[in-house]
This record gives C-alpha cells, sequence and structure tokens, in this order.
C-alpha cells in the first residue's frame, strides 16, 4: 500500500507535466528550466538546496511540493533523523497550520524508505 | 474522461452552495452578492475581471477558485494563448509554489476545449 | 452519508498522528504539547479559543484545521448561528478565496449536527 | 511617547480612509460596510468577534489590522490576559513568522493601556 | 508632497536593484530577467497583464510590488476608474486584510495622477 | 550607515522582547523557548538549520525574520555566495512577490559584511 503513494505521485506528476508541456509558451519553460537550476550542486550541496525547498514548500504548505523534495532528498541520501529536523523548523516558522503537511509527510517518508 | 473533471466541478460546486445558502445568515449573502457584482463588465470588460480573479486565485493557490475562473474566461471567449500568458504572470509572481495549480488549470482548461 | 466524513476525518486524523509520532523527535512532541495547551480554558473560555483556533484555520485555508475546530466547538456547545457568524469574520477578513472552504465547514458541521 | 503610536495609528487611518473614499465606486463601498457589519452583536457579542478578527489578523500577518482590532478589544473591555490568550492562538496556528506581529501588537495594547 | 511618494519609490527601486544585481549570481539575473519577459505584449496587452501583477500583488499584499504595478499601468494609459475596478475585484478575492494595500494603492495614484 | 541598520534592527528586537516578556503567559514564553531550540546542533547543523529559517521567512516575505538569519549565518560562517544560493531557492519557491524582501536580504547581508 505505502509504495503506492510514491507511484501514483511520480506518475501524476509525469502525466501533468506533459499536459503543461503541451500548451506552455517560452515564459513557461524559462520558468520550468530555473525551476530545475536552482537546486544543482554550487556553493550549497544539492541535498542542502532540497531541503531548503522541503522546508520552504512546508511552511507554504503544497503537499506535491514537500513529497517532491522528500523523494530527491531520499535519493541523495539525506537520512530520516535528518528530515525531521528540517520538518521541525517549518513547524515552528510556520505553526499549527502545517501539521496536516507535516503528517503527510512523515507518511510519504515512511512509504519512500519502505521501498 | 476529460469532460468529467468540468461536470464534477460544477456539480459539486452546486451542491456546496445549497448546502451554504440553506444556513447562511444575512452577511454571508452579503458577500456572495458582491463577490458576483466585482466581475461585471464596467470600466473594464468582464473577460479582463475574470482573467484577474483567474491570476489572483493561482497566486493564492486555490484550484476551485482557478477553475471556476477558467470556466468563465472559457464562456467569455478568452483563447488558451491568452490564459496562457495569464497564468504565466501568476507563475513568475507566485512561484514555483504555484506549479501544481498551474498543472491543474492547464488539464482543466484542455477539458473544457474538447468538450 | 453524512457521519461518513466527520467518521472519516477523525479515523484519518488518528492513524496519521500514530506516523508521526513513530519518528517525532523532542522538539515536534513539544510542539504538538504547546497546540493542545493554547485552546484550554483560561481567561478566555475554551470555545471561545476554538472559535479562534476556527477563523484562524479559515483564513489560513487549512480545510484539515477547520473540521477540527468545528468538532470541538461542536462538542462545547457552540451554535450553528454562533459558528455562521464567526465563519462571517472569516469570510470578510480573508476574502472570496476562503469560499471552498466555507463550503467545507457548512458541509460538516451539518454532518456533525445530523449524527 | 507611547501615546503616539495609537494617535497617530487612528490618524493614518482616518486619513488614508478618506484619500480612499474620494475615489472608491460602489462595490468598494459595499465591502467597507459589510466589514463593519459582521463585527455587531449578534449571536456572538462584538468583544467575541473583535478577538476573532484580531486573531486572524495576526495570522495573516497585517499590523494595521491589528492595531484596529486591539483598540476595539481595548474600547469593549477586552482585558490584557485575555488578549495575550487569543495572541497564543495566533501565535501557535500562525508560528514564529508572527513573531514580529506579537511583538508590535503587545507594544500597541502597552500604549493603548498607558493613555 | 504626494509627488514625494513617486520618487522615493523609484529612487529606493533603484538602489536596491543595485545593491543586488552587485552580489547576484546567474539564476537570480535569470529570474530578474523572466519578471520583464512575462509582462510584454503578446495575445495580451501589456497593461492588461500589468493589471494582472497589480490585483497578483494587491491579494499577496505586497505595497511595493502593487506600486510598481501602478506606475506601469499610468504609463501604459490605464484610467483611474479602471484601477479600482481591478482593485475590487483584489479585495474581493483577498479579503479586508488587504484594506491597508488598498489605501496604499489609492494614495499612490493619486499622487501620480496629481504629477 | 550600512553598520546602522544592523544595529537598529538588534536593539529595535531587543526592547520589543522585553515588551513581551513583560506580559507573555507560560505558553507564549514556551513557544519562544522552542523557537531557539530548533536552530540547535543536532542531525543537521546549526548553519543549515538557520538556511532553512532563512529561507521560510523570505518565501513567507518577514523582513525582520530574514534579517535575524542573516546575522545568525553571518555568525555561524556562511559565505556570501552560500546566502545567494538559498535566496535564489527562496525567490523561485516564493516568486517575484518576494524581491523586495531579496533588495532588503541583500541590503542587510552587505551591511553585516561591511562590518
Amino acid at each position: 500500500m505505502k509504495e503506492d503513494i510514491v507511484r501514483h505521485f511520480h506518475d501524476e506528476r509525469e502525466r501533468l507535466n506533459e499536459v503543461v508541456m503541451a500548451r506552455a509558451d517560452r515564459e513557461m519553460k524559462r520558468f520550468w528550466n530555473l525551476d530545475s537550476a536552482v537546486y544543482r550542486d554550487g556553493e550549497l550541496p544539492s541535498a542542502t538546496k532540497e531541503l531548503l525547498g522541503l522546508v520552504a514548500s512546508l511552511v507554504l504548505r503544497c503537499d506535491d511540493c514537500v513529497r517532491y523534495h522528500l523523494s530527491r532528498c531520499h535519493e541523495l541520501g539525506v537520512t530520516g533523523e535528518q528530515v525531521v529536523e528540517a520538518l521541525d523548523v517549518g513547524l515552528v516558522v510556520g505553526g499549527s497550520i502545517t501539521i496536516p503537511h507535516v503528517r503527510h509527510a512523515m507518511e510519504f517518508w515512511a512509504a519512500l524508505d519502505s521501498r
């Protein structure tokens, strides 16, 4: 069951990106490219940048974005304990309104871990 | 399949509006009325106002509101290319956190177009 | 049917809280505890504080949080008319972008009432 | 000194409301009227509604709006201890990002108290 | 006096853009460029796009951004009545929490008009 | 001149914290303590956590909070290039609405550097 939420997330994301790209104009594509560029290794390693994206997504309360950055963190070897500490920062900055998203984040991370 | 998300959206909206109106007091009804009034033709045409509502809904990240304004834009003859340019403004103002909503908007517009 | 959305809400909340607590660290638990503490009877009665939590959740547009505070208000004897007046404040402060959440709130309250 | 921030707040608010009303159309005036209506005594007393407006304003992080509702609470006899408990709810719901606004709220309340 | 808030806005904006560009990396510059691109004439005229930027800025409650788009609207021949109607949409979508920003917008527009 | 914005920031912060603590109840003090706890060295180093706080503050658009985390980053030896990359993530996630805050962040960092 748990693996399903991971696969479903990736399939839906891919399907909808195709819907977007079928009609996107040049500006929309430029934004998509820039959105990849800022997470690449630089003065800060990519894993740290994904944690930044994770916490930004948590405080802005976007489950989809949280899941994407959790996937990337998992691929890059970030540990569960590190993720919890990053979520703590987001929870304290963003308040209890983020709790439903913390719940979904913890469930998604458990699913990533159990694959 | 694609038509379903349009019909489902309208049915659910109508059903829930009835739930609200069964218990709404005078102030709630006044808000509902004012919410219609600001999109009527005036110094700005209704289509422009619906685009304003669309972009406001995108940057505030409300899929339901985005779908409503997309429906109205479609009825009023706004083109797909114009909608994409309006979404570009919302995407740049609101950032990548709006991307999941841009995806849903593009999917909903495609469904409106294929009816 | 209506009771289902209440039971489903509580079951899902309980299930996910267990997922969180299985991995939460000390800081996360401290936040969870503080989140309970601020709604206890004090200089303001608990019912008033739950209404504060309700309106805060509405303007921040979190359905899950709105449902939780509606449940608590219902347990504490807040009337439907009082809830509508509180939602009016949230609707006017937060604008039409809160309307989808007002709809869900009214539906959930009706479900609580019909149990 | 402390009284200055109260007087300055009210003078500036009055001055700018005149600027708005000189050019406002019918819809803008209807919104202004509705914004007064929802805080009147009803099933919930006006003081409770002002506390709702206060917490909504805190979590949405608007110093001006916080100050307005603090003024109204003060006029209606809400105590300092009650205001602190209401701010606690807003602080926990909205997170540490509200702290600068909690600071300004506490300073403004102290100024109201020392008049 | 009124002209001062316009000149001050532009001077401060220019001064701070220089501070940013002195240290910006490639990604930051790409974002700045994209931020100009989306307001250019296309399927929608530039004036409409500036109104979209205005309303997006109002509902996200950024005075600086509102002022920038008001300046651009003024240059492009948008009328005061059209601006008021656009602000109405933002006010209804974003709620009374936008009122302080509506006030500043109306004051800034009056200053633009009186130059 | 540049040093002034740093000193002014710290003096004002200290002054207002005293105003708060003079009237804060137990819950408010618990929140303040928890807000310190989540940035301490753990599985993630304190510098990374301050960068998380910085980006969370940027996307939620709180100048005061951004300045606080910039100060802490500076103390902990984070470089200017690393700060720019972190701001890039916030800018792309949060969109052009964060630009005024990016400007203030870059100005504040320059002031920290020139002390």
